[in-house]
């Protein structure tokens, strides 16, 4: 039976207590996870009274977060290229 | 060049009738879609007004949408195995 | 009862007609929607193979779907006056 | 102009130093989200290498996560007249 461990209490086959530590570890990392997301939101909301736009910080911050700088200057090229081909100012 | 195609006119050497071209199917469709979304969401506010309950609704459409019913069932038989071994009821 | 309509057959006090009608007709609606998608999909397809990029179409796309095309302009600039400031080529 | 400050070296009116400032905190705790995902995963492999269906723990953990039980309960109290009453089993 699916996670059974012969001296684990189980319910319905199930190693209970296995089971309850992933669960707990896994929240305890997920609430971790938010109170920093909060943080950001502290960040932005900072920016924005410190008046930086936060629609435009959050592009800059994908940017600066790209990996490949070289593909996106490709990219940024080749969406000029198409933009004008289009007449799309 | 990308998208290049001698007897089109070319915009940095980009065919830019064929891409208006793609460019003007794909919004099209883009925007049957929002209609549909629109009928769609119309069809859950009737169904609100007729006292059904939105989110449980959705739950419902999704269950009605998947495709392996005998994997759902699997899936619902595990779940509550799993909530029954850590006591979530 | 949530649902209840009573010349309606009832299951748990749901009007079992209503609540399929609107399933039905919310699921076709799904179904259109996934055929328009495919045909967006079989779009992509045909300017990848005309030499287009299709991440770089997606982004001509979604400025070209842009209402606010002022906003996008500003946002823009800005997003230039942010990276130049950073050093963000 | 936006986040402008006199006494910061400014680019285009912007204080550099600031913006530069805030993007390096948010990409400091952007990773941190990162390194704390990579550790959820890790949890999720070794479930799935104890027997668990790593698709229905994070069903399972989802419900744990939910803070308003009542409300859960009643959605799928719900649920289960609404799959009855259309016959999806």
């Amino acid at each position: 039976m699916t996670g059974h461990n012969s001296n684990d209490p189980a319910v319905g086959g199930i190693a209970a207590d296995r089971l309850r530590s992933i669960v707990d570890r896994y929240i305890r990392l997920e609430e971790e996870k938010k109170a920093l997301a909060a943080d950001q939101k502290d960040i932005l909301t900072e920016a924005a009274s410190a008046g930086f736009d936060k629609k435009v910080l959050r592009q800059l911050i994908r940017i600066v977060l790209t990996k490949d700088k070289a593909a996106l200057e490709t990219e940024e090229t080749l969406l000029d290229i198409y933009r004008r081909a289009i007449g799309v100012g």
